[in-house]
């Protein structure tokens, strides 16, 4: 069994898609989902793509991902956020999250950022538990705010 | 006495990182900000610009910022994101925070976003009453976590 990382084309967005959708479930908000595959085209492929993604694939089948871009502390400077990273259910505890995340931070690194940020939700105790032996930071103190404009 | 809203300059990097240092301190972390102004200069105001930054001058004079960017959401699509709204204490009450936060609402607007983002302290209540008067949905439930390489 092997496990290969590779750059997503646009060719892959209905499995991104798919994976997604996924982790709303998992994240108990499915009718959250607004995104559609027209708009990760043109918003993540174009000229000026809005986010990297890199996909996990096992024997050819697409199974995880990370997807980052790049946010301005104005405290720190430049750093690479990790948007989402998932692993589809079925191939969990292959270690496929790990070869995710540790690519993640070497691309934050040879973009020259100061670090790297996330967020989780403060009841997934198993990711926390994955961050802290990485010795990352978490700060519980901020709510996040959204205004919806569609 | 009238507010003026106009775009950041390179120039402006001093009344920036001024604006920025009273924020942390009044976030209760002074010691958190690690950057420079050779580096939001080299990240801010190249050729590709890590943020964009609009200020609030009173008879001349910065008063007040907001820093935004753009995020992607996966779920939602292109976000504005919301990075620092600061008003310097003593020109508190005059309106400049309103006036700079519904600027940054139009450019969410204009440039096409589905929405506009930013996290507030929990404990900042005048923060979190003032955003509730434009309907913005608040949650709790993330914690952010970070990785310094520095």
């Amino acid at each position: 069994m092997t496990l290969a990382l590779r750059k997503a084309e646009k060719e892959d967005i209905p499995a991104i898609m798919s994976l997604v959708r996924e982790l709303a479930v998992f994240e108990r908000a499915p009718d959250e989902v607004s995104n559609t595959e027209e708009r990760m085209l043109r918003e993540g492929f174009g000229e000026h793509p809005a986010f990297g993604c890199i996909l996990a694939e096992k024997e050819g089948e697409v199974i995880g991902m990370s997807l980052y871009y790049y946010r301005y502390s104005t405290w720190k400077g430049r750093r690479l956020y990790l948007e989402d990273i998932i692993v589809t259910e079925k191939a969990r505890g292959l270690g496929a999250g790990k070869l995710l995340f540790d690519r993640t931070v070497e691309i934050a690194k040879e973009e020259d950022c100061t670090g790297m940020m996330w967020q989780v939700l403060d009841w997934n105790t198993p990711a926390i538990e994955f961050y802290k032996k990485y010795n990352a930071r978490l700060d519980g103190e901020w709510i996040n705010c959204h205004l919806d404009f569609e």
